[in-house]
């Protein structure tokens, strides 16, 4: 991470970047500046399998979780009003919206929709469990309701926002380490600001944004694999894979008003609808300004799909860390403007700033998407509490107390994402090599017909055996069932006679 | 179906497969074992015309539907609290959900979500005639309303089961012909059930996986086609098609809550909030077991993305099979995690068997999607009542009862597969060549301008006399009107002083 | 537009186009006549630069939204009961929707699906602005809620409409302002027919359909470029960009019963569940009927998926402009039957018609989809009314009214497209070439690494140098906050002590 370059090497690293960049078809490898005469180490040209790994690990998390489940109880309530659509949505938004977020990655479609499942359930399961152990303590029993459910999720959302940096470059197996380490590490956090610094369940949660930013950069600091600075060869978007992410990325956009709204208190419902025309129009403002800027900084004045996916959320991100402070329509909308410029910018410049100089590939460009307009929504809710504040020492009291739960914030998602990322960097979970990152077929079955040739094979010399001995007893079976079920009718009339 | 193979004969057989799925590109259609020399007769290269078929029967559907509608009317009360987002959610299942569930098949897109839709409506439509028709006697009045609608969605719902096990194999006007038979089969059983063994509402409608797959599976074994056993040339799926039904499988799978509770007695509204939290878990639980099978049960330790597509849809079938009995949260992981456990090896292992030994060729695995979980949910509803009986005599009565509601259902739906299967196989509605079947191109304008070449040149040459002759006309006519129209302001003023 | 064709050059033409049709791969773009000897002056190869016109535009739009947001006040009420998921449906039918229903041309899905999104954005937030005129004019204040976002949304759809015809001919600067002059004059024309014919608000905005349509197609016919006739290059469809249309179109399809239904008074609930059920009616039966005339319409026998996801939508907008009449489910049915029928004979029939007789290039077929139905809906309304009432000179007097109600719209619609038309046609606002119609290339990076080359290798040197100097400064800092972080625990606790 921090070796020097001499100035020749600096020039042949971008005549190689240049080179193998603009030919995308003749992509070379060649990553340190080794005489070429000297082949490289014939690679294994199959990514390793998994199977001794992920089903294991996961048979084992299932049983815990159905073990846990002994003392899950289901709240005896009824499903209080309205409350159902907006849980739907909150579903929608993390299970379709994250999970087609990334399919932008022309061979990564499989992996970004398939691992966002099962990571966000694992995760919400994982996080119910968690958050349940303190009414466990005391009563032995977990109460599940919707609302449970839905902070689960919430909190599940942190996963899939770090899970975003590192996409591609890990496996499944890692993929869910990742998810088990960081839901606990959130919830601890929420934890420590509820108990220390009183900060309310609201303004807690949306700190996801910010945690799972610099958890998912740390982690991909240090997982960083050499060769990444000459950019992978699968890690590119074609015209129908960036329709895909449209999709993911226009189901966050349209429900983002509800995911900043769901936890308002219910019994202040005009709060609810200040939450949602907020969003609302701090969503449409960072629109058309990620348009107009990503118009701006390119060269030949064209506009960047994949770019402003990230960035038409940025007002959503904002706005959702900033909410209880924002009491105007033009407060949101001008926050939502410069989250958009700042997601928009970082996107462009910060990205591979973030890639070369600080050996740190964001596939999903969590911190312009996530990290940055939080971080503004954060600043944001500061200014505005203390304009709004007639008091100079509540104003202060205030101040330090927000600082404190950023930097508390920062420091655990730090700390655990720095431990997470030591633990996954061991080749004991074998992770893919260089040329197979960012593409589906080390872990899927990419095309071809859904029965393969030799199961097929051998199984018609079996089946040619069953239907000779066995179909004559089948038909028998089905015969004498037929008879049985005539002769069961008298006998259940008598029955309930 | 019953035609026995020598050794020698099985030998070539498998030979045969293994060489025609290795290489796609030289897929051979040579399925009896006849000498090679001998060419098959010429096949015709396009697909037989339905214009004739499907455009007049369509019509006179419609023409029967609308005049049924005349005995329609809406119920004059208010739309109940909560149940709009219901439907919609059941509607998002329905239409788009099954409908992209099947666009894996890379050539068969179109048709998958195309069919769907008209066969969903179709369905809906019909089915709400036949369930009024009691209603009609009584008061000649069909009434309407949300509930209603939402029934007879789901009553269509069995009829699109049933689609996913022929479909690619036949054309749309069997597919229509198997709605129009389906949905008066499986209304008829659940009167029967409720008539004679006095089965609940709730428990009735949720046998429709069971009874959908089943009548697929039978109709399936009837069309059976030589050649199957050597696969479709087009039955493939690819990294593109696959990310559309898992679009598809998404939707399913988040609102399949909604699908269980909706019919839930609105007097307990606990119940449904026990049925929706049930059902999220097992889907949670179910997700996570069917890639862990996935990738235990595959030789390189991949995950396949079909199988787990129709897989984690498991937990939902099996819980919405034992609804009322399942009140703690274990039980619905347990349920979950058995029934994505028996779907997935069901995919891998019996979709072939079946395939092979019965002739019974199930495009979308709808024995493992809906058979088998549906069954396991039977089941588990079984053993859940009886532990929770403490009267014996009341217990045995249970299974009886139990028992009799599958044996009815299963016969119906055998019985009435088996008749539809028989009308659906004569050669009279033009079913699709083997080269044909999975192939769009059999039904669809697949590509090209959305206006083809000849109609244009006709249309230049009508319309270069148009331009010349009548647009003079139309110009003076536009003027006329404006004309009137500034007239006609004083008269207007006039008539409503 | 009214040059006239000798014989011969008819004959040439035609020609001409069956060649240029047939084989698409070599396109020519052989316009007028001429001797072939003279090649056309070279076109520059690339579309032109926006960076100098839409940046700055939509930065000034901006900022007068956020300017004039500062008059914006959320009302201190809470969310009525059950809106809000009626309003996510409308949004998901504005920005999924129409914005997928277009991407079945092949190489424009990004173009259409963004900028849909950021038209529907800025038509929103200026509809909002434009409404709240009188009420700011009033108080001061313009009050923002979920129902104005609601009207404002769908007084965008208008705009969204309009934009439908243009699609692909023009660049998104044209588009912005379009929806800039459209809004206005939308909301003038319900204003006009407000205070003028005391229209109610209901039916008003149903009228959008009508005048997006008629917008639509005098802003094309104004916009007709030479060498439409041959056709363009890039306006085709295949199966994958079918399927995605196919998803906008269904979503359109699911959510329609919601876009009639949302603006039905709260005091008369039971009018709400028969818009909801009447549209659904209409809807199926539309989608029934569209396959119908599809199939029977085709020389070859076969369905066009692009005119069927037009079609179905047809049933949703006649009764959605008819809905305060129809209380029947069979009007809703024959409503739905007739406005497919229509549509789906327009689409095969009209288009082209429109196109070569009256130099009117109707991307998306907005005549047929809106224009048509919209009609039909008007039309069936003053029937039912006229059938419903006793009284003869009340019936007078609604169908005089009703009239006068369509000859505004249209004579509004048809007069400030042209407006538009004018104002767009200049050449400032640099219009694609011909060559570049239909064509994402002209306006996005449609391929290749999320990062560019050339930013990448510049990127590279400075960061090397960051990497050098400031990466130990960073360091540095990182650890001081750390130090600072501990020093500050005592600090609060003495604070809050």
């Amino acid at each position: 991470m921090t070796e020097m370059f001499s100035d020749r090497q600096i020039c042949i690293g971008v005549q190689q970047l240049i080179k193998s960049r603009a030919g995308c078809a003749h992509f070379q490898t060649v990553v340190e500046s080794e005489p070429i005469q000297k082949p490289p180490p014939m690679a294994p040209r199959y990514a390793p399998s998994l199977r001794s790994r992920l089903g294991p690990l996961l048979l084992f998390l299932l049983s815990g979780f159905i073990i846990s489940a002994f003392y899950f109880e289901i709240r005896d309530e009824a499903i209080p009003r309205d409350k159902y659509a907006e849980f739907q949505d909150v579903n929608v938004m993390v299970v379709l919206g994250f999970g087609f977020l990334c399919t932008f990655l022309v061979r990564h479609g499989f992996s970004s929709s398939g691992f966002n499942l099962f990571v966000a359930t694992i995760a919400t399961q994982w996080a119910l469990i968690l958050m349940g152990i303190e009414s466990w303590y005391d009563k032995r029993r977990i109460l599940v309701d919707l609302r449970s459910i839905l902070v689960a999720e919430m909190s599940a959302a942190s996963a899939l926002i770090s899970l975003g940096a590192v996409l591609g470059k890990v496996n499944p197996v890692q993929l869910i380490l990742l998810a088990l380490l960081e839901v606990p590490a959130f919830i601890l956090n929420e934890w420590v600001l509820l108990s220390l610094l009183k900060v309310r369940p609201q303004n807690n949660i949306m700190l996801l944004h910010i945690f799972g930013a610099f958890f998912g950069l740390t982690l991909t600091w240090i997982l960083h694999r050499k060769g990444s600075q000459q950019g992978f060869e699968k890690e590119k978007f074609d015209k129908k894979s960036g329709l895909f992410s449209m999709l993911g990325s226009l189901f966050l956009w349209m429900f983002w008003p509800t995911f900043n709204s769901v936890l308002v208190d219910d019994r202040f419902p005009e709060r609810k609808l200040e939450a949602v025309c907020s969003t609302y129009l701090a969503l449409a403002v960072s629109a058309v300004t990620a348009a107009s800027v990503s118009v701006l900084s390119s060269a030949r004045g064209k506009l960047n799909l994949i770019q402003m996916q990230s960035c038409i959320l940025a007002g959503g991100v904002a706005v959702g860390a900033s909410m209880t402070a924002v009491h105007q329509p033009w407060e949101a909308m001008a926050i939502g403007f410069t989250a958009a410029v700042l997601s928009t910018t970082g996107f462009k410049y910060l990205k591979s700033h973030m890639l070369l100089a600080f050996d740190c590939h964001d596939t999903a460009a969590t911190l312009s998407t996530h990290g940055l307009p939080g971080l503004l929504g954060w600043f944001a809710h500061l200014i505005l509490e203390i304009k709004n504040c007639d008091d100079h020492t509540v104003a202060i009291r205030f101040a330090v107390f927000h600082i404190c739960t950023l930097l508390v914030t920062i420091t655990i998602s730090l700390t655990t994402g720095a431990l997470t990322g030591f633990l996954l960097s061991l080749n004991f979970w074998r992770p893919p090599q260089n040329r197979k990152c960012f593409d589906d077929q080390a872990f899927w079955e990419v095309s071809g017909h859904p029965l393969s040739a030799e199961e097929v094979g051998i199984v018609y010399i079996h089946t040619t055996f069953y239907r000779r001995v066995i179909l004559d007893k089948i038909v028998l079976c089905l015969i004498c069932l037929q008879v049985l079920q005539q002769l069961k009718y008298p006998c259940l009339e008598a029955y309930f006679k």
